[in-house]
């Protein structure tokens, strides 16, 4: 038969970057184009043995139906994070814990947002929230970042322009896909903002805990003083995402729409990944195993930045995240950006994500890639970086 | 700030059953009204071992990111129950492994109904399916069963009615919550209407596994020449749904729009749950394992019917269901349903689920109520069930 799809999702492609990732299982290629953990950030040895306590001590709690709220002991537990790593208190019935942090823009979303309807988001962003949001047919407005975070006038500007925003998305900390870290000033006025034009902020930090330079920035859920802030939080990053278990955080009425959503979408999320965590956070030092994280990527990224110094041509301008997974590369303006990149894979065997995947639409304009220093091996970073800054010196010097 | 929801959500609510399982926390109520599977069904000690195996031989293969479709060994895997348990042969691409069976329901709503359209469901149906429904703001349109399913002449009027029928949702074995199952004839029929008015069959198939009396009647799905149906199936009551794996299997061109879909949503179904169904089905007779768990559900079925027998008034009708984990009681017609309910759990002690909590609409009338015979003891069971019988003399005697 003929099939005719909602006009939810009759526009959705499957992610670009999914493309790209095809190149990389060629044999030869190396890859900057992943957002995976590093392999060796995996606690292994830890989560065998926590594993094996889950299943001898409470093996029915594990294997029975939870509730979609999420664990509770887990839950208990994130509150008294939130205050250390947000710094802000939520109460038990605003917090839930989702199957991976994308699951919160998805019930956000979907929970407050009309076809139609605003989101105004970083320009570029996370390719996968920027999906989800497509998924609901809302009108997405990207608004470009500078070195402090959103651009505040061209905010208002979006934000007059529509007047039906329902959502701002932002990426404060160590941003996907720039690197870039929001200032606090900068949280002030973009909470403002949303205060005077009384829309919600949707504050997605996934990175929060991998920052390895400067000073920790209060998040903007810590300045809300009138419930318009929710807030996304991740194991995948600082734990593994295989085990999808995020969190979210929200003013209780949206909360309870927020697990409706969910309730009907996946029930609840697997107990094994919210036993795992919170046994995990229990018995491990926690602050420890965090500063490992950080250790790993912090060696990562230097030596990355040290590789893009030493062997890309001077024209190519590139960012110093302070934590997080990746950084930002541009090209100079007018540049052939995704001819670069799939010379790039092609002939040089190197994996960049185009950062067009990032952009409210692929025809925008940019001239930047991203790159991921999180999954590669040193010898990895060492040989790709040197050859991807040869094709830089071939193409632009 | 006030909020303003989305249309999606501003009616839903949270699932009236939920309301009713708060009653269960009492002490000293003995709880009908679940639908958990026996705690003595899990396989605690087996599944202990495979999870040691499995962090043993693969850990980053469950700590790191999976695809969104699914683990490719469980997807094989899959393919290959299929024919012996559905009775048909999908190709990989149309094979997707969710977070639980719900999932499909919802990505398949999502994928291809607008607000507005019309979903065709049993009347009475599974409360969560409905809520995933009503969560995209489409026209329900519940059809009443008879004894061999959904009735085909009242199908046929609603399809006249509504020329906008996007899916007819059907769960042909030991449907929830009649228990009743679409007979082989019936299925061919509810098929050919499909096909007449060219419309999608969404058949859920959650306890297919769990036939302890009659002959398997092979699945609408291995009816489908001109590939208009979908199929869901589940592990969660043949190994656990604390682990959150379901399937679904669906013709390519609309899998790859639920793929899309479920990607935004939760990236993919953890990895714990999917390498642990597919090593236990390897490691274990599965078949043996089956054969236990229909067993422990023929017994627990039979002890509840004879009590029926029993002590129930003879005004009492009740289904006497071939497999899956609940039956229907209804009472005599014009009786005052919800009261009985409300009794029995606030002055008897014995919590069932209202009959209207699975229709369309709450207030449509019914006279019957769901009894659960998985999750009570046997002594939970007897003793129920003979102050329930008081109670339905009491009434109607």
């Amino acid at each position: 038969m003929q099939y005719t799809f909602s006009e939810k999702v009759s526009h959705l492609q499957a992610s670009a970057i999914r493309e790209i990732l095809k190149f990389t299982s060629v044999p030869g290629v190396i890859s900057f184009a992943a957002g995976n953990p590093a392999p060796e950030a995996f606690p292994v040895e830890t989560i065998r043995e926590i594993s094996a306590e889950i299943l001898e001590k409470d093996p029915i709690a594990l294997l029975q139906y939870g509730i979609t709220e999420g664990y509770l002991p887990l839950r208990d537990l994130m509150k008294k994070r939130m205050e250390l790593q947000g710094n802000f208190k939520p109460d038990t019935e605003e917090l839930i814990i989702t199957s991976g942090a994308q699951q919160v823009m998805e019930l956000a979303c979907k929970s407050l947002c009309n076809a139609g309807d605003t989101l105004i988001c970083e320009a570029p962003s996370f390719i996968g929230s920027l999906n989800a949001f497509k998924s609901y047919n809302v009108n997405l407005v990207g608004v470009p970042l500078d070195e402090e975070g959103m651009n505040p006038e061209l905010l208002e500007e979006a934000l007059k322009a529509n007047p039906n925003t329902k959502l701002i998305y932002l990426i404060p900390n160590f941003q996907n896909p720039t690197g870039k870290t929001t200032s606090f000033a900068r949280r002030k006025v973009l909470y403002a903002l949303a205060q005077k034009y009384n829309t919600i902020i949707l504050e997605d930090n996934p990175y929060g805990d991998l920052r390895f330079a400067g000073e920790n920035v209060p998040s903007i859920k810590s300045l809300d003083t009138d419930n318009r802030v929710i807030y996304a939080g991740s194991f995948s990053k600082i734990l593994s995402p295989g085990i999808r278990v995020g969190y979210g955080i929200a003013p209780k009425e949206i909360m309870a729409k927020m697990v409706v959503c969910k309730q009907v979408s996946d029930v609840h999320t697997s107990n094994y990944g919210q036993m795992l965590a919170y046994a995990f956070m229990q018995k491990v030092d926690f602050d420890a195993h965090l500063a490992n994280l950080r250790a790993i990527y912090q060696q990562k990224a230097e030596r990355m930045l040290s590789g893009i110094e030493n062997y890309f041509s001077d024209k190519i301008a590139y960012t110093r995240p302070e934590g997080g997974l990746f950084l930002w590369c541009t090209l100079p303006e007018g540049s052939d950006m995704t001819g670069f990149c799939q010379k790039a894979v092609q002939e040089y065997k190197i994996a960049v994500v185009p950062g067009n995947a990032f952009m409210v639409s692929e025809s925008d304009i940019t001239y930047s890639f991203r790159l991921n220093y999180s999954t590669p091996t040193d010898d990895a970073i060492d040989k790709g970086i040197a050859i991807l800054g040869q094709l830089t010196k071939n193409m632009f010097d």
